[in-house]
């Protein structure tokens, strides 16, 4: 939905208005316990609890820049350069109704405007956010995205929760994922037991210096859109598929006390083994679905292949990869063997990769031909299309203010920096 | 295993021996309700009761002789041309084994050749084999081939069953699926109770003429041998797949029971749902297995697609797919729709036809446009890779005798008719 953006009111002098903005950071996450599907669609709690870990803003992030008014006549909402109808768009509006609500008295540290909290319903706000990834293609790009927004909102309203988690709790009315957002390292998602869902919170279990060691390595098989939306998906899916149904129930809380002592424990071969079998078990349900809902490729495959054999050729689960809700792999490792795994991958899988001297260090590497002799075979060249893209991180902190000078808003006027209308008589962009 | 076929003993005058020779023909069948998972793998019992139709042997059968001599001096298998280790292949070895238990006296009706019950222990068999389609590519070739071997053994031996259904028991120590492949229309397999496996056996729910109108289109996507073995597939996913026993114990029992309903009132709607579900559910817990197992492939996934399409389009369910341990799809439907389906199926992965009529009649068939552009989006060309052949099939009767005239053996010599080893001083063959 593109438009172009409409001055506000031409009688306002913007040199008078008082216009308070500020700009957060926010990860992705990739979950090893994988949400899929919903308690109460409403609430946005989920049948079992989930985890994940946050990787590092450096590669993948949200930014967001909220301004705030009392000038601004209605909330606008810019999503990657575009207008996105605030009306239409149930789940921002929630957030930002939520975060409102925990608004306290606030001082703008640079303009010095204060804003009382009883005044806080006659300002309205402009949002402007931008991702640096494929949004949309199974890299959780709501995540980041819900988790900017609600953290982004908690410091221009001065928001305080009303008890610990509350923040989370607003983030994944947002989008479930989101809550893990707000913190660093590996992050737990209680689906909570409460009706109303104030105990489905995101809890940090460990934060991103307690296992520094931990890599991901990102295949971006596809950056198109999905076909099949989360939401829609999972409802689909907890309609039709008793083994989500079996598996939320009975199977979901062991993996997740198993895979939190493995992490806090550094037990790569159990953490890994048990993200395998998430992302797997977590497919299957989707194909379990009626209709059938289809995420992997034949990319996706021959990636899980070539992990499984990379893990018997070295003996011992030193990769494990998993799949959200698209053919994106994302492979954890250990930095020991990150620039072995990516060698490996990128012989099979070259791609342009976000980070220079990752790829030189892995076009350096002397793979074992022994290991090539055992991957040669799952590849088929015929079959298999090629990578899009490489992101090579590891774990990252949680949503963070960002310095003013990253602000994404024109302090002045309130409006998003980049991708500005065009002067009035300039001829129309193409 | 090739081997060139070495003579008896040149010292036996061949128009002295005692031979006889029976032949038969078995089809094959495609599950609608999965069996995946052995209960004892020294007895092949299942963790589930299954249920299939039986297709029509005119389009995909094992034909098998079976020879009998005084004078041979071995037991001897040749399949496809090849000859076979017996001593090496159990489950042939357990076959002939049990069949000979239950032999009586037999009097060959073409030479008059009389055994008497005590004397079959010290007679020989030459098994010979042939398949109509490919071996091991997940088309249940080896449900026809034991099946046959089975049959043909109780000819030769004039075998004679101690309780009802102990023939389908025996064949399946051979194949799970060869017990259902002795009956025609659709046939149940109950897992059963007993320890010792005598009722883990094949029943006939109704003969192929109680709903003549079933058809099949079978998509031969792959014509190579399988990557995973069902066998060594169903270990591991016993093994390491939870979804696979919840489903074993707790889902397959409702739905078979509902599939048998629904095939004898003649409800395809039903049938076609449940064939489907049963479908992936099956493939959902191989990708559930550790290391997953993936049978389906993007052009699997693609046909799937099309078929719930297609299925939409036409406002209720007339065709269901269902995909064994391979990525070849087999689509029920009946004769109403199986032109359309058929040209609708065509126009994506045209290929050649088992039935030139079934294909004329394809071709001349006037595709609704509208139908076309639902299913326009979901044939990617670049990534679906072509269909090699296509079989229109119906429903048939199980395994049967064929005449002398079919005979795959010599019956002079008691060897395979076909592919006989060079005269001695010829040429050897390339």
């Amino acid at each position: 939905m593109h438009r172009t953006y409409s001055p506000d009111s031409p009688t306002t002098r913007q040199s008078q208005r008082k216009i308070i903005v500020e700009t957060v950071s926010a990860p992705t996450n990739i979950a090893v316990i994988k949400y899929w599907g919903k308690k109460d669609a409403k609430l946005n709690t989920p049948i079992n609890s989930s985890a994940s870990i946050t990787l590092d803003q450096n590669d993948l992030r949200a930014v967001t820049s909220a301004a705030a008014s009392p000038d601004f006549p209605c909330d606008r909402l810019f999503l990657n350069d575009i207008e996105e109808d605030l009306s239409s768009n149930k789940r921002f509006a929630a957030v930002i109704t939520n975060m409102r609500r925990l608004a306290q008295d606030k001082t703008d540290s640079i303009t010095g405007i204060t804003v009382k909290k009883a005044d806080w319903s006659s300002w309205r706000v402009h949002i402007v956010s931008k991702n640096t990834f494929p949004t949309a293609a199974g890299l959780a790009s709501s995540a980041a995205g819900y988790a900017a927004l609600t953290r982004v909102l908690a410091e221009l309203f001065n928001a305080q929760e009303e008890y610990p988690g509350q923040f989370t709790g607003i983030a994944r009315q947002g989008s479930g994922s989101a809550s893990r957002s707000l913190f660093g390292g590996f992050v737990e998602w209680n689906a909570g037991e409460k009706a109303d869902g104030t105990d489905s919170i995101a809890i940090q279990v460990a934060d991103e210096h307690h296992w520094p060691e931990i890599r991901a390595l990102i295949l971006v098989v596809s950056d198109a859109k999905k076909g099949t939306s989360s939401t829609a998906g999972m409802g689909t899916s907890v309609e039709t598929s008793e083994l989500l149904r079996h598996r939320a129930a009975n199977i979901v809380p062991g993996r997740l006390a198993a895979i939190k002592t493995a992490f806090l424990e550094k037990d790569f071969a159990t953490f890994g083994k048990i993200t395998m079998q998430e992302s797997n078990q977590f497919h299957a349900t989707c194909l379990d679905t009626y209709p059938p809902i289809f995420y992997l490729n034949d990319v996706s495959r021959t990636i899980i292949r070539m992990v499984h054999a990379y893990n018997e050729f070295k003996g011992e689960v030193l990769a494990a990869y998993t799949f959200d809700a698209g053919p994106n792999a994302v492979i954890y490792t250990t930095d020991a063997h990150l620039v072995e795994l990516t060698a490996l991958m990128k012989n099979y899988f070259d791609a342009p990769m976000n980070n220079e001297q990752a790829a030189e260090a892995a076009k350096a590497f002397t793979v074992n031909p022994a290991l090539f002799a055992v991957c040669d075979p799952i590849h088929d060249p015929t079959v298999v299309q090629p990578v899009k893209y490489m992101y090579s991180t590891s774990s990252g902190p949680g949503a963070r203010p960002m310095a003013a000078s990253e602000s994404l808003i024109d302090r002045s006027s309130g409006m998003p920096l980049l991708a500005m209308p065009p002067p009035p008589g300039a001829a129309p962009q193409k």
